[in-house]
């Protein structure tokens, strides 16, 4: 239970940070782009609240690291502002690029100010996430704030690198499963690993120990998806919150879905068709029955085996060892 | 002519040094995204040449000023290729959000791969800036990369904040000439500041020096912009390239368009109605007669005057000097 313990100090922090450094968007006689911002990571308009601003699960693990290699948390408070900005930054881009209406079952930006405002809006988010690593230089050294800088630069062009492919994957024919596998390093894999990384870096870490806890959040962020990619196929609706199969109805080519269609079977036929609530069902199952359903497991093993082994290698000290744990279960737990 | 002496000798190494940023968005097997960008810097695809690529003045601008306080030119390469990535990046984004289907007689990147895949190109770019400063640690102290990080995100939340007022000024009514100039300095004059700035801190300039670099910069940028909002109502079309009375044409809320339609006189009236080819010429005159004229060229030379005197308090050094000297004469010179 360390990690409600933990949570529960680091949590107003993270907040009171991440506001500070939004802040920064307020233009002298115009507040609009300070409150769209302030809109999107969930603290006002309607549906304001915890829900809305999502579990801060980036800065949450950023802290947890920098304590787990014995630094000092407090000092790495603008890292964790950093990567949850840059986070959702890439949501607010995101949900253009997708056409997603709504977010966390609110209105999202575009729909609420049009793309053009809401193009921009999420720029100045991405800028803000590098304004707010610019307080880090208040309690470290300068090398290790352009080690930071450095670190985190890398991990916003492996976030973009792969959404270049996610979107190039939507419009075509046959994406094979490595490609898909790089294109969730870059995606989900990237800002984990930089988040650990930069945890380790700011906890004072040496520096083979920084690579550990990258290899951590990296192998965190792939098992983690691939867990979610069996969800989406043959999670239970009333845990998932989705309707089953929902993966399908969408038609979007997740782990599963290409393993299947490369095995060129019945699978592969019945996609060609329209898939609907009806077939989904069946779908699913042919799916499973083709080997996709234990792929998908074997996969998710086998990243989530890496992750544990770093966290082995690691060896987090203290409650905050334990909290990274419990935090790292919660993401990576198996439902099968 | 000193001006054209040290464009041919920093142009080739401006490119090259972008060559190789942009490289860094090469994705294993998959070149799309790294061909998108070199598109858009005029390096390939039709029409690909110098027109294409534009002037690359923030560059050239930022060298000199390394020089001219008595630097070393090739040091601020890595910066340079950072002012160009980050102009080109707001480029491709406005427009996406200006919904413009050619720039300088190419298509744009959102007309030929449609938004989704423009605007993440556009965040690519956008970190590739950030990426592009990387490698001035190889000859710069850590105190001075982070100083550089620092005030180019500045810069970088200057623009986005620019963009967002110029976004909302064409949905709104009563826009005054003084948000205007709030504006530009965001949109055009942040970044020629952070280039002189930039150039003058890498060049080894003391910090007051470096002030008055950024000063000029701004005071550039404004001038700049007031001259060619003057030009977009009462240019000469064979000089501008484009039609006469063109920002009445497109409606385009400038400098003296604002500042006539705060007069609430006979222009303001004529703005109602539509405007077309046959009445934009009345209603330049109009304009002018209202005083408009006047007082855009009074802004620009205001403006001009105080670059003027920042270059002057500058004192920048030798044929680099010259050359500045001259490049800012080609940017406010005055052709009313």
């Amino acid at each position: 239970m360390q990690l409600e313990t933990y949570t529960k100090k680091f949590l107003p922090r993270i907040e009171e940070q991440l506001k500070e450094v939004i802040e920064q968007s307020q233009i002298p006689g115009d507040s609009s782009l300070r409150e769209m911002l302030g809109y999107h990571l969930g603290w006002t308009g309607p549906g304001a609240g915890p829900k809305a601003a999502g579990k801060r699960v980036r800065p949450l693990f950023l802290l947890l690291v920098s304590e787990a290699v014995g630094g000092v948390w407090q000092k790495s408070l603008p890292a964790a502002a950093a990567v949850e900005i840059l986070h959702n930054f890439s949501l607010i881009h995101d949900d253009i690029e997708d056409r997603s209406e709504t977010r966390r079952g609110r209105d999202t930006l575009w729909t609420m100010h049009g793309i053009p405002i809401a193009l921009n809006a999420g720029d100045a988010m991405f800028t803000l996430a590098f304004r707010a690593m610019q307080k880090l230089s208040r309690s470290h050294s300068s090398e290790v704030c352009l080690r930071a800088y450095h670190l985190f630069t890398d991990a916003c062009l492996a976030l973009t690198k792969g959404q270049h492919l996610d979107i190039s994957f939507e419009n075509q024919e046959n994406t094979q499963v490595d490609d898909y596998l790089v294109m969730i390093q870059g995606k989900t894999a990237a800002l984990l690993s930089a988040s650990a990384e930069l945890g380790a870096l700011l906890g004072g870490a040496p520096v083979k120990l920084q690579q550990t806890y990258a290899d951590l959040g990296k192998n965190i962020g792939l098992a983690f998806q691939a867990y979610d990619d069996y969800l989406g196929i043959w999670g239970d609706s009333e845990v998932t919150g989705k309707s089953n199969s929902s993966d399908l109805l969408a038609r979007k080519k997740t782990l599963p879905i290409l393993y299947g269609l490369a095995q060129n079977g019945k699978f592969a036929e019945l996609w060609q068709d329209e898939i609907t609530e009806e077939n989904a069902a069946a779908l699913a199952a042919q799916l499973k029955a083709e080997g996709a359903f234990d792929y998908t497991k074997e996969k998710a093993d086998t990243f989530s085996r890496s992750a544990h082994k770093a966290l082995e290698q690691a060896a987090p000290r203290g409650t905050a060892g334990e909290a990274l744990a419990e935090l790292i279960e919660s993401l990576i737990q198996r439902k099968y």
